[in-house]
C-alpha cells in the first residue's frame, strides 16, 4: 500500500521524464483497447524490494491494470523465478515498463547487497545501517530498500539527527564542548552522535556523555579497545571502507552498528525483466 | 554554466530532501558569519563529471560561495589530485556538501566507466551509447555524464525516438509491416529503429528499410554476418550483456553502435571527498 | 484515454486559474446535489479535436460526471451537430465549462485549419507539419491537434531534433562544416536538418549529406530546381509564408514536407458551445 | 519590471517545454563564451505588448543578457521598425528565442486587435473588455495584452466577479430571485452582473437592481431600447458576435461596455522576428 | 464535496510536512490490514467548520476510509457531542489524524468567533467581514471558515478588490483624484473602496462617489455622523480594533459592514479530539 | 540569512495567494519608479520573531528593496519601538506588506507566548516544547518561532521521532511489548517516547526502559510521584491542558519537559504595523 505523497511525486516525475509528449512507437501500432499480459521474472538471484512501488507505477498510469504478486518484498528470488504477472492495456504497460523496472532493479539491488552484509554479521548483534550517500531525490526509496534487505536507517537528513564531525569540533574547540553545546539546544528526542578517529577522542566523547560515537576509519584493534573502554556506555558505530569481506571482523570487535555508504552510492541493479506473453 | 530549469529542480529537490527544517548539528555550533574553505580531492583515479553542477548546488544555497576549479569535466583525475577549492559560509558549505558530492560522485562514476568502455573500442569507429536504464528522475544527469565520458546518448525517452521491439512486432504481424506503419506516422526528423534477435529478422528489417537495427543478444558470429549482409545500409547497434571484456570483440565485428545499460543502472560512485581546512 | 501527466497538469493549472477560491455566482444558487445535463453543439463546420481532453477536464473535477460522445476526434462536425452530452452536478459542470471549451475550441480550430491545408495538398505525397510556434505551455495540445487534423509534427523542442539555421552556419564557417560537426555528436537516432535560402546552399547541404533540407522562403521555381537536383537524396521541407492558396503550388513542386507556423501561432477558435437543458 | 510569480512560472514552464535536455544543435556548434547580438524587428504594423516579459524570458535563462528597448508596451510599431536589441551568450539567446517570440507575438497580436476595436469606438465612452475565453494557463498574459491595447478586463475568473447566466436563472425561478439571492451572500465589494437576451428580461433585471446587465446577442434596436429604459441605472454590457465592422454601431447604441471573446480566443500572432547580426 | 485543487494542494503539502519518510512509530506496530474506528468528539462548545475538508484529508490518503458525519458545517456543537465516526486502516487514520485535526480545529475556531461576532450584531443589518490578515497559504480555508460562521468575505487579495489607502492618496494628491484615477482603469465589475480616518475625508470620498468607504479607527460619534451624512450613498465599512464588546455599539451606529482582522489573525483553536475505539 | 527552500516556497505561495493577477489599486496610481520608505513599528510589547523572513519576503519580490534592522529575532520589543526601516519601490513594498506582516505577527505572537511560558518556569531546568499542533503548511515557521521565544522543539513529524500512544499500546498488548518492538526497528539515533496516563503505566514504561515518558493529563501529585519513582532514569515530559498559570506548579514537580499545544494552535498575532512615511 502506497500512502506516501513523496513517493508518488518521485514516480510521476520519472514517468514524465520518460514520456515528453507521447510514445511515438506504440501510438501508431496499438489502439487503446489492445491488452497484454506480462511476466515479471528474476534474471539472477537476489532479494526483492520495491514490488509495491513497481505496482504503483502502473496504477498511477491506469487504474485498471492489475498485478498478481507471487513474492513479497524482502523475499529471496532465484534466477528464473516468476515474481508477478501484469495485465492491462498494452500501451500503458509499455509506458510504465522502463520506469517501474528502473525502480525495482535499483531497490532490489540495494536490498540484495544489504542482505549479504546482514548475513555476514548475523552471528552478532550488529546492525547494518545506511548513510546519506543516496541518489539525489531517491533517498526515501534507497533507505526503504535498505530496510527491506534487513538493514536499518541512519538519520534521514540534516534535520532529524545530530552528527558532530571534525569541522564541527574545530569550531567549538573541543569534543566535550561540542557535545555540551549541542545538547543544550538539540531536541530532547534525539541522541547526540559524534565522529572520532582516535581512541583518545573516543574517551573524551564518552566522558562527555555522547549517546553514539562513530568510530571512523579505525583499525580493528582500535575498535576493540574502544569497545572495551566503552563498557556499554555509548552506542558504537563503525564507519569507513566497509567492504563485504572486512565486515565480519568489524562486527566481531563488538561495535553495535556498522554504517556502509556503498549500499546506496554504488548500487548494482538486480537483473529483473518484464516478458510480454 | 547551468541554464537548465530541469537540473535546477533536481538540485533543489535534493537539497530539500537533505534538510527538512534546519541543520540541527550546525545550527547551534556555527554563527552565520563563520567562514571555511574546503578542498575537493579525488580519492581514486577516474574521469571527472558534474563539476559545474557541483558548483551550482552551492550557488543555489548561497550566491556568495566561490569555487575555484582546477579540472574541467571530462578530464582524468588521479588519486590525491586537487579538483577545486570552495570558500564561503561554513553552515552553507556543510548544507550543500552531501548533495553536491552525491551528484558529483555518481556522475564521475558514470563517466569513468563510460571512458573505460570508449577506450576499449577506440581502435574502431564504434559509438558507445547509453539506454533508458537510468536512476528515476536523474536521466538528464546520467546521460550528461555518459557524454562527458566520451559516450553518446541513445533516445532520451519514449517521445524522441522510435524503437520497435518484439511485442510491437507481434502486434503488427511482421517486421516489415511494423516498420511500414511506424514510418507512415512518425515525425520525419526521426530514424526508425527495430530490435531483432536473429539473422533472418535482420534481413527482413533491412529490406523493409529500417534506419537502425538493434542486434539484441546476438553471438559474435551472427553480428559479423549481419554486418556483412548489411553492407552499410542500416546503422547497426549491438545490445545485451555488454561486459567490459567482451566489448572489444563486439566492436570488431563491425557494428556501428554498442548500447550498454550498466553504464547507468549499475553505477559505482567515484570516490571524491571534500576536506575542510 | 488520458495517460499523460503533462496534460493533466495543464488542465489542473487552467482550472486553478479559473477559480481562485470558489465560484461566487453558483455557490449560493445551487446546492451540491442539483444535477444538469448539457449538450455540446457545433456552432460552425470544422474538425473536432480534443474531445477526450474536454471529458478529462470534468473527470478531474468530479469523477461522477459522465460524457456520452457521439463524435470522435478527427471527424468533421457540421454547424448544429450534437457532439456529446454531459450529465452531472450543475456546479461542477459550470466549473469546468469554460476551461473545457477553451481547450476544445482551440484544438478544433487547429485541427480544422490543418485539415484544410492537408486537403489542399492531398493529390500529392506532401506532409503538412507544424513548428515550435505554439502557445507557451500548450505545445503538447497544439501538436496533438495538428495530428488530429491529419498533419504531422516537426520536432517537439530543441532537444529532440537537429535544425541548423543561419547563425549556426555562420559560427562554423560553412554549411558543410556545420553538418559535419553536428553529425559527429548528435544522437544516431536523429536526422540532421539544415535551413537554406538559396540553391547553391542547398547543393552544399546535399553534398554534405544533410538528411533534411529546409528550403526557407524560396520561390516556386527555386524549389522545383532543388527537387530536381536532389533526386531523392534528402527530405525536402518547404517553409515560410505558407498561405492556404499558395500551398497547392508549393506541394506540386515535389517537396516532401511543408511546415506552417500559422497552424498554431494564429489559431481561430472553432465555435462550439455547451447548452444546458 | 516583472514582480509576478505566476508569470515567472508560465515562462519557466514554457522554457522547460522547449528544452527537454539540452539544445542538441547548438551544444556542439557553440562554446559557452560565443556572444551574439540580435535585433528585434517588426515584420508588420501593430501594437507592441509583452516586451518586458520578452526581456524576462532571457533574464531567467541568463542574468547577463542585456536588452536595449526602443519601444515601450502599448506603442504602435511599423513594419521594419527596430524594437529592441539583445546582447549575450549565443547559446542562451537561441535557447530563449522561440519562447520569447511566442509570447511577444501572441500578446502583440491581442493588443493590436484590441487597439483596432478601441479605435472603432473611440468617439464614444464605450469600454472594450475581454472575456474568460483565453488560452488555458495564459489568462494573465492574455488579459494584460488587452489592457496594453487600450481595452479593459472583465472578471478574471469565477471567483472575482458575479455573472448570473441563463441556467443560474432557471435554478432560481426568476431573474429577480437570482439577483436577490446572490446579493445576499456575494462580497460587498463586487457588483452583480446578469445576462439577458430580451428586453423584458432586462427590465426585470434593472428593477431587481442588478449592477450590470449583459445584453447578449441583442439586435441594435433592442440594445437602443434597453439604453433608453435604463436611463443610467445599470452598467450595460453588450456581448455576442462582436465583429470589427459591427462594433461602431453597437457602441453608438449607448451601451457602456462591449465584451469581445475573439480578442483572446482567436489571436493572430503579430509578425515580429529576431535577427542575429 | 471538495472540488478545489488549491485546497487539495494545501492538504497534500500539510500531509507531506507531517511525514517525511514513514511513520516510524506505527510502521513496526501495525500491519497494513489492522483496522480501527474512531470518534470525532467536541471537547468544548462552538461552531463546526471544515468537516468536509477533515474528511478529504483521509480520502486523499486512502480512498477506503469512511466517515459518517452527524453534524454539518455551520452547526453548533456542544462539549462531548459526537461529530463523526471514522473507519479504516489504523495506520492511515493515524497518518491523517494530526493534519485533519489541525485544519478542523483552526477552521472551527474561526467559525466560532465569527458566529459570536455575528450574534452580537444580529439585531442590525450589519455584515461581519474578514480581512487579508490570514495565515500565509491558508487564506482560502480561513475565509471559508468565516463564511461558515455567518460572516462574509472582504476581497480575497490585491487583485480582486480596489482599496485605496493613505499612501495611495498621498501619491495622487487627493482623495477625489485617487478615486477618479482608479475608476478610470479598474474593472467595471468592481466597486471602489477608500479608507478614511476623518469626517472631512469621508465627505470628500462620498462626493467623489466612492462605492465603499472604510471608516478606519473612528470614534462611535464620528461613525454616526458619517452615517448621517452618507444618507445611503456609499456602503460604510467600520474597521480597526473591533473587540467583541465594542461590536454592538459600532453596529448600532448604522454602518453597513464591520471588518475584523482578529477573526483570522488571532485564532483560538476549537478543542475537538479523535478518540480511537 | 534564509537558505531554506521550504521557507522560500511558503513565502512564494503566500505572495501568489495575495496577488492573483496584478494589484488593481496600485497599478494605476503608482508608476514603477515611485519610491517609499516605511517604518516597522511595534504596536504592543512582545518578543520579535521572523524579521529575517519578513525581509526575505521583500527580497523575493524585488532584490533592490533594503531593510535596515534595529532589533534581532528574540529581542523584546516595546509598544512604539522602531523595529526596522524599509526602502524601495512603493508598488513592491505594498505588494509584500500584508504577507510579510502576516508572517511576522504570527511568529512574534508565538515567540511572545513561548517566552512568557519559559519565564514562568525559569527557576527550574524545565524545557518548554511545542507539539505538532501547528498551522497546516507552516510548521517550519511555527517551530522556528518557538525556538526564538526560548522554547524547544518536539519531533517535527511522524518520521523523526517515536511516540507510542494509547492505541499503539492496545495494538501490541502491553506497554512493555510496544517499547520492545519499536526499539527493535527504530533508528538507533532516536529515543523511544511513550505516553502514559497512570502511575502504574509509568512504572511499566520505565521498567521497559523507555527513553522518554509523556505524563499525559496527570495531576500534580501523580507527576511528583512519577518524578520520585523515576529517579533520573527517563526523561519526563508533562503534557495536557498547560495553561500559563498552572505551568509553574507543573515545572516544580520536577519533570524535565513540558509540551504545550496552544503555543502554536491558538496564536494571538502580535500587533506590529508598517507605516509609510
Amino acid at each position: 500500500m502506497i500512502d506516501n505523497f513523496k513517493i508518488e511525486k518521485i514516480i510521476v516525475e520519472a514517468l514524465k521524464e520518460d514520456k515528453d509528449t507521447y510514445d511515438i512507437t506504440s501510438e501508431w501500432l496499438f489502439s487503446d483497447d489492445v491488452l497484454s499480459s506480462a511476466n515479471l521474472i528474476a534474471k539472477e538471484d537476489g532479494v526483492l524490494a520495491g514490488i509495491d512501488i513497481f505496482e504503483y507505477v502502473f496504477k498511477l498510469i491506469d487504474g485498471s491494470i492489475t498485478l498478481e504478486k507471487f513474492v513479497p518484498d524482502g523475499d529471496k528470488i532465484l534466477k528464473g523465478q516468476l515474481i508477478a504477472t501484469l495485465k492491462g492495456s498494452t500501451k500503458h504497460l509499455l509506458y510504465g515498463e522502463r520506469t517501474a523496472l528502473n525502480i525495482l532493479q535499483r531497490m532490489s539491488g540495494i536490498a540484495t547487497m544489504t542482505a549479504a552484509c546482514v548475513k555476514e554479521v548475523s552471528h552478532t548483534n550488529v546492525r547494518i545501517v545506511d548513510t546519506r550517500k543516496t541518489a539525489p531525490g531517491l533517498r526515501i526509496l534507497d533507505k526503504m530498500a535498505v530496510r527491506v534487505g534487513g538493514g536499518f536507517n541512519h538519520r534521514f537528513n540534516l534535520s532529524d539527527g545530530v552528527l558532530i564531525k571534525d569541522n564541527h569540533i574545530k569550531a567549538c574547540g573541543s569534543i566535550a564542548e561540542a557535545i555540551k553545546q549541542t545538547r543544550l539546544y538539540a531536541p530532547h528526542t534525539l541522541k547526540i552522535e559524534i565522529e572520532v578517529e582516535h581512541i583518545s577522542d573516543f574517551i573524551e566523547a564518552m566522558n562527555a556523555r555522547a549517546d553514539i560515537v562513530m568510530l571512523d576509519n579505525m583499525s580493528l584493534e582500535d575498535m576493540r579497545e574502544c569497545v572495551r573502554l566503552n563498557n556499554g556506555n555509548c552506542i558504537l558505530e563503525a564507519s569507513g571502507n566497509m567492504t563485504l569481506d572486512r565486515l565480519r571482523r568489524v562486527a566481531e570487535t563488538g561495535v553495535d552498528v556498522i554504517s556502509i555508504g556503498s549500499l546506496t552510492h554504488s548500487v548494482k541493479a538486480l537483473d529483473i525483466s518484464l516478458r510480454f506473453d
